[in-house]
């Protein structure tokens, strides 16, 4: 069994060395804090991610929940996590002191949940959804709500979820029909279906509070009608705790991802489901979107994590498997090498590696400017927030999308025992599969970046990227062993600009559908080059600290980053010629295909 | 649930209109057939899937094989698909008569044999598994092997098997430890073990012929030291079957392809399982690879008939599902529109298309010069064997690597349905990935096509493969809309060409590692360009046919063909200019990375 599914070492390096987040204490949000703090909460992460999650990783794959008469029956291993999270404070980690949080910069939390999700993505759900949908309640409910309901979703009581799709509802929210019908009562009365709302019901917690997304009786149509409710389970009433017309119909059979029940949810099937506003009328899906930066990042966090955990095995696989000889010695009667010494097997290590790491990087550098945007305010607080709109639908998707790709390399390493279930490869692939398609397939994610992100305020978003690429281009190019790299990455962009100005230039002829029809493509594009951005941020910390004779163990380690930004820049940054060729040349094939054409 | 799993519009194109099958009638081998026999064992082989096997389909998945008591206990359809198979003589329907086959060319066994994979993988190994065994007894075992065998594995009565792995020799077979041991009674005593063989032991018959490769006692080391046996379950003796001390162990369990046992065989553990020597000493693996072409292309036709299972879903799902408005007409009155409308999911459609029809193409056109090969002789028959040792790997790893990708892109179309267990995506999904693993990984088959293949006989295959390629532009330049494709695929084979040159240059030099380093890659470009050159081809029949003013149902096909065929030079083509870029510039970078830069 593979024993480790993250690197420490890497987290603090990601952290400390490129992050710089000890330079967060310097905000008075931040100040109690330490670098001392944030080892603390690392070590009990990865100490919980060891001895808690990681041990029921493949049980809780084995033995998924299950639904009787009406109830969820989850894993005994989620009341116990729940708890400890709350009591150690890590579900509000994030929150103001004045609410019962540690103001924990998002950055350290990202890694605490990276650990996590990376010892047992399923199991890592229940807290930090909760976190998300507690962090709506608080940003944006009345005191009564803040009060009856956050301290119990920190404590690690009460289960948090976030309902959004319906059946005719998915990518399309602006065709919700869940209706709330006012009362005099200061409650809402709650009608409709929810489904594919993941831990909505479950005997893992006393509670179940879901941030629910409705339209108020006689809303305006489409998205400017729907409003956030609060919709517990079991409702605060008279000291007690009464139910709230909210049955779970079902749950869902899945491909993977099953230690976490993906629920049906109806609603008000007695006409006693009371849902309590958010908020303002009519607001709700601006409120769910404010979040919503945040939650898609946490889901490419979930995919590097994932990711990670394959990587490790297969390393450790590739490290003990003997099989063959090097194709410059093949004398049978030699002993196989152990399969890392074939140049393929490093290649697929290197590019897992790659995704791994490249991706993580990213994801701690949106943290941060999440941390940033937080404490500042007025245009620095703009600026990050414009690079976080930006960077948000990369940092959900390339992880998403490569994240898979880098779990089947990784299976791949193993050969017939990839496939088999004795080994966590084939588990880990079928959990990374949910990725691209919830919290905005990818597609969606496609047109968010092209169609709003990159054009938003006259394209500052993408120009304040390209400033932010622009300065690690400029650092590296003072390394004389980085400077082919610098200029590489400096032509990807320009590329990229090249790209994006010819299709911006579609839309101004307003040919909208055309513009969009490759969106997708455009994302991966836009992915690989801001990975290999991240790269070149990493390389350059590596080439400076090797600069320093640092020991042996730290040589090799940032060996291996200049070893992986070469293999980035090698491998991967070359994808985008194809991509660019395509759209650059786009003939609108996608729009111009008719749907006969499909028939035979 | 997904009604189509194959295009019988589209088969009867590849085999009728593209590979011409009537003109194999020409050979005196093929004369007794005609059209109307082959369009009989087409129509046969969709209703056995449509009735048989596809029905099963989803239950052979949840209801996988058991191991009790040393026994395996399979689904009960196995029995009547073998049952059914041996009375129809689709077992061995390409044999001669003399042998009781039908001599039916391999092209249109290849057609029910998509037919059979596509409508359940699973259940279609057992009684293909069965032809590869008996046909290599046919061709190299003595008549009384062939007497005693042949037959009651033609009949579907006794399974055949392939068993090669052992624990320390998966890739590397030259490490074979199975040891026969000569006795003076014309059989062997066989000792050691074996895994990861598919249907070794099951009750869906009443035997199993194992193929099985092993040493005998003194035999040479290396690959010069394996031979050939014949080692049965049960073995006939006195006219009785009596048991041949040839032990299941146990079976695996997998990620998918579940409805077939893949075991672990403990052979010789009382000294009495008796091995048939095949052939002569020695010989086993030279024998085992001259049926490895025709294995490695049904590998091939597996990746592609999941794959053309799953667009079948997706395509009928997306015709079906109401989400979203065109980006022209957000109006959220208004009604919904089919996924089907939008450019995103058209693009994943054709992809698929591309895939299947692409890879099912190439598989055809190999599947044609194996039937060619089989009736010509002297440099006619070299010309094709040539064809098919460069063709061979492509054939086996562009469907499984890109089928993968093919289904999983079904997937996406269905959103969060495609990751639930109610709709056959995450099926197909799952029992893809064992292709680009078994019969050789991926790695393997690059080393063979870039390190065997393409240098072979001073490259003549390769000129033989660009001369037949070179036909098709020609054709392709003299359709007015074709000539931009026929230009492109021209300058992609030169710049193949390319490639070649200057990896075979760094083999000269003597650098083998630094040559076969990134061979994976070079097989990725050499089978993007071969899916192209395919696509190509198509396209010119569907020209020429849509010129002669077809039915509006024709029209819609050619059309359809048409505009994957763009989708392909748009769409896939261009990604050869990133791995192009890498080919050309390999730094070695996958050699020279060191092991120890992999701790962290």
């Amino acid at each position: 069994m593979a024993e480790k599914f993250v690197s420490m070492r890497n987290l603090k390096f990601l952290l400390y060395e490129m992050f710089e987040a000890e330079s967060l204490t310097r905000y008075p949000y931040f100040q109690e804090h330490s670098r001392e703090i944030f080892d603390l909460v690392l070590d009990t992460g990865m100490r919980l991610g060891k001895e808690l999650l990681f041990p029921c990783f493949s049980e809780m794959d084995k033995k998924p929940p299950e639904f009787v008469n009406g109830e969820v029956k989850v894993h005994p291993l989620v009341k116990v996590i729940m708890r400890e999270c709350g009591e150690g404070g890590w579900i509000g980690a994030q929150a103001a002191y004045e609410h019962g949080g540690q103001q924990m910069p998002n950055l350290i939390m990202s890694a605490f949940r990276c650990i996590f999700s990376a010892a047992n993505y399923s199991a890592a759900v229940y807290p930090f959804l909760t976190t998300g949908a507690a962090f709506l309640i608080l940003s944006f409910g009345s005191k009564e709500l803040i009060e009856t309901y956050v301290p119990k979703m920190f404590a690690g009581e009460w289960q948090g979820t976030m309902a959004l799709t319906e059946p005719q509802a998915g990518s399309s929210l602006t065709d919700l029909t869940t209706t709330a019908y006012p009362t005099d009562q200061g409650y809402y009365k709650i009608k409709g279906q929810k489904i594919f709302i993941s831990a909505a019901e479950h005997d893992g917690g006393a509670n179940v509070v879901n941030l629910l997304l409705a339209r108020i009786q006689g809303a305006p149509a489409g998205v400017k009608g729907i409003s956030l409710f609060v919709a517990p389970k079991l409702r605060p009433e008279g000291g007690k705790l009464v139910p709230n017309d909210l049955q779970c119909a079902g749950i869902y059979h899945k491909l993977g991802y099953r230690g976490s029940p993906i629920t049906q949810l109806a609603l008000g099937e007695n006409n006693d489901c009371r849902g309590f506003l958010v908020g303002q009328p009519h607001q709700g899906l601006k409120y769910m979107f404010q979040m919503m930066n945040e939650a898609r990042i946490d889901v490419g966090l979930g995919a590097v994590a994932i990711a990670s955990a394959a990587y490790y095995a297969s390393l450790q696989y590739a490290q003990e498997r003997p099989q063959g000889r090097k194709v410059t010695s093949k004398d049978p009667t030699q002993p196989q090498v152990p399969i890392i010494e074939h140049a393929d097997i490093k290649r697929m290590l290197l590019f897992q590696r790659a995704v791994v790491e490249g991706s993580l990087s990213l994801i701690f550098q949106c943290a941060k400017w999440v941390d940033l945007a937080h404490v500042l305010s007025g245009d620095e607080k703009d600026r990050y927030e414009l690079l976080l709109d930006i960077l948000t639908p990369v940092a959900k998707s390339y992880p998403s999308e490569m994240g898979i790709l880098s779990v089947s390399a990784g299976l791949q390493c193993l050969g017939g025992y990839g496939y088999c279930e004795e080994f966590p490869l084939e588990q880990h692939w079928r959990d990374a599969r949910i990725h691209p398609i919830h919290e905005g397939t990818t597609g969606i994610q496609g047109m968010d970046l092209l169609g709003r992100k990159v054009v938003m305020k006259d394209g500052r978003a993408f120009m304040l990227y390209l400033e932010e690429a622009g300065k690690t281009i400029q650092e590296a190019k003072g390394l004389r062993e980085l400077a082919p790299f610098a200029q590489a990455l400096a032509e990807a962009l320009d590329k990229l600009k090249r790209v994006t100005g010819h299709l911006t230039g579609i839309a101004l002829k307003g040919e909208i559908e055309l513009f969009l029809a490759d969106a997708t493509l455009y994302l991966e594009m836009f992915g690989i080059v801001a990975i290999a951005w991240q790269w070149l941020a990493q390389a350059v910390v590596a080439q400076k600290a090797l600069a320093k004779n640092p020991a042996e163990a730290d040589a090799n380690f940032y060996q291996g980053k200049l070893f992986t930004c070469r293999y980035f820049f090698g491998y991967e940054l070359p994808k985008i010629e194809g991509l660019a060729a395509r759209l650059l040349t786009g003939d609108g094939l996608t729009v111009a295909m008719k749907q006969e054409f499909f028939q035979d």
